[in-house]
């Protein structure tokens, strides 16, 4: 088949070219480079050392015998756009090609307007691009269970049933997004709804929960394949960025109460999960939503497990209850559906102590590359407001 | 009261201004004549002649002794905006500061990526600068009844709660928008909601059915106050579009069916909605929709009130269904709420025989004006698809 990656430099965006490419897809893999800069800009790097993409692209060939074939440029510049999908006529569409930090969205101005703009502009010219060009393709689209926020009724797969006044309808399920990352991410989802009920496109919207893991069957192959790994306070999720303070000797960094509870998944399940949607496409005109995440674990609970694993391994670390920087419900219910994908064999990777010793040693090899000044929480959702008194 | 008035040269944004300052406010008005441009890119112009934004103004301090205070730039531009907010310090800010047409935003590409980056980013720059230099705003911003779309339940005002496996949340009404258009005005819903739940800021979004008129208590008395009135396929209403077609001898166009169904207003009546928002402010954090508009009709049902108002004045003219170049629903449920208005003392102007015999009169005075080949509709919402036999 041939698979278009948007994004396909990045933390995920690379291992799913690799894979797709393994499996003997004729993949193409479209970047700007923005993350790399963005996280420069913060003042962090990848804790991995990374190759340039035209040289991780030539050591993938050395190793693997297949050619991945890059284009550099932004989905934003509709007319590099436009020429990448005549030129590659992609069957599935893979949508990693966004800014994906929501304390980036909310930094200042400038950065929230960059988000909204980059993710809502790019993801309206694919479309337009796709409705006039490749109107039989599938999207697959990553978007977040963070565009439902953490509402107090059971979160299902994109829609829900309502009956309201002795009537019935089936629509989209009410989303609450704690950041202008993750409403950047409902209004693609709106979106991309749309090109599928006016235009007939095919869509997938993959809601997924919080990745955490380094390593995946491609990555681990050379050193040179790696993937990025951040763990700054902007770009790095909370589960890797617990395994980097602990290894570094950095008290854990619990945002307030730490009962924010969220859905999370292993980097090799995402692979797993972008591989069933793209082999099981959506219909024409069919707009599909699947929350993508295997298990669901508080924050305060990821520390514990952390704290826990460290210590077995000679890292003795405390948790510390930080002035949540974010605003956010700290104790709240939880219980969104995610069966679509178990449905089409998803087996996943559950979260245990062995992988925690393994991220913590894949880390210890890299501990020399850590910049602790990118660590400690920074952006505030609401400055104006007083921090809580903890 | 200290009002500013975003998009203060446009269709209502001018009436609007001119109904502040006779109040007695301090009126200042931002445009960036965006919507002549527009009107004028698509070979169309208003029916009634307007005079440049600052000679209406000079007009109005002539004939009623106030002052409003012109600033012309992009909300778009966030150095003008800032500067805008910073001097004027608004206690109340209107903003119909966007895009405001469906078909333009279906046009091309182009002009979908314009509508809801014009839309998205104005509002969000606006939504920044008030939590940094005016948190205690009041944001009243139009929003659209299209943003819902036609569920087959009722429509709530905003929110709706919704109990699901034995549990409750009062959540976002979700929407089904239509068109670019009408997304753009759903993805501001969503970043205003947030701006009132993360920084606490207080808005009102109006979500305002279709506007007819001409006139209002403030544009009838000078020739120089008219305010624009577009009849277009791409600007005008749809009552407005018939109105224009009746007295020209064009067939009306209902598109397709013709029993498309949607809540109407006065622009009188969207004045007083206007007023009553901001006489009523929001509280701190809190987020409110009112469904603005006073009866709902279908398209066919107008079609036939302006063919037999028309016959009356002597203009006979045939109601003619031509192909839907949107794609909607031709017959649907549609039952809206609309109350939260009529409690504050909303007291409205209906639509009679009456309205539209003068509508008829004073569009007979500009009937030169009329440029006929603006008139047929072109912008076909899915091109791709074969148009339906009829």
């Amino acid at each position: 088949m041939r698979v278009l990656i948007l994004g396909g430099d990045g933390y995920l965006g690379w291992p799913t070219a690799m894979r797709f490419s393994a499996r003997g897809h004729d993949v193409s893999v479209v970047d700007n480079f923005s993350r790399r800069r963005w996280v420069e800009a913060q003042g962090s790097d990848s804790l991995t050392p990374i190759l340039p993409l035209i040289e991780r692209i030539a050591a993938w060939k050395e190793i693997s015998g297949k050619d991945v074939t890059p284009y550099i440029g932004s989905i934003e510049d509709a007319e590099f756009l436009e020429g990448v999908i005549t030129e590659t006529k992609p069957e599935a569409i893979v949508h990693y090609g966004e800014q994906p930090s929501a304390p980036y969205s909310m930094g200042s101005r400038e950065q929230a307007v960059e988000t909204q703009q980059a993710n809502l502009i790019g993801t309206l010219n694919l479309l337009w691009f796709m409705r006039e060009h490749a109107p039989e393709a599938h999207l697959v689209k990553l978007g977040t269970m963070g565009e439902y926020g953490t509402p107090n009724i059971d979160i299902e797969e994109g829609f829900i049933e309502i009956e309201h006044k002795g009537r019935k309808d089936t629509l989209p399920f009410p989303k609450l997004p704690g950041s202008l990352y993750h409403l950047s991410k409902v209004h693609d989802s709106n979106n991309i709804h749309f090109g599928c009920r006016i235009w007939g496109l095919r869509a997938t919207d993959l809601n997924q929960g919080v990745v955490y893991g380094i390593e995946t069957e491609e990555t681990v192959q050379d050193a040179r394949l790696c993937t990025r790994f951040d763990y700054d306070e902007v770009f790095g999720t909370v589960l890797n960025r617990y395994c980097v303070q602990a290894v570094i000797g950095h008290p854990l960094t619990v945002y307030g109460k730490g009962g924010q509870t969220r859905g999370f998944l292993n980097i090799r399940d995402t692979l797993q999960c972008v591989e069933l949607a793209v082999e099981n496409p959506a219909d024409a005109g069919e707009y599909r939503v699947f929350n993508q995440f295997t298990e669901q674990f508080s924050v305060g609970q990821l520390a514990e497990l952390v704290q826990r694993c460290a210590a077995e391994v000679g890292h003795e670390v405390d948790v510390e209850h930080v002035d949540n920087p974010r605003v956010e419900m700290e104790e709240h219910y939880y219980n969104p559906t995610h069966t679509k994908l178990l449905d089409l064999g998803l087996d996943p990777s559950y979260l245990g102590d062995e992988l925690v010793r393994s991220m913590l040693k894949t880390i210890e090899r890299q501990r020399d590359r850590v910049i602790e000044s990118a660590i400690d929480p920074r952006t505030r959702w609401n400055p104006q407001r007083e921090p809580a008194a903890s």
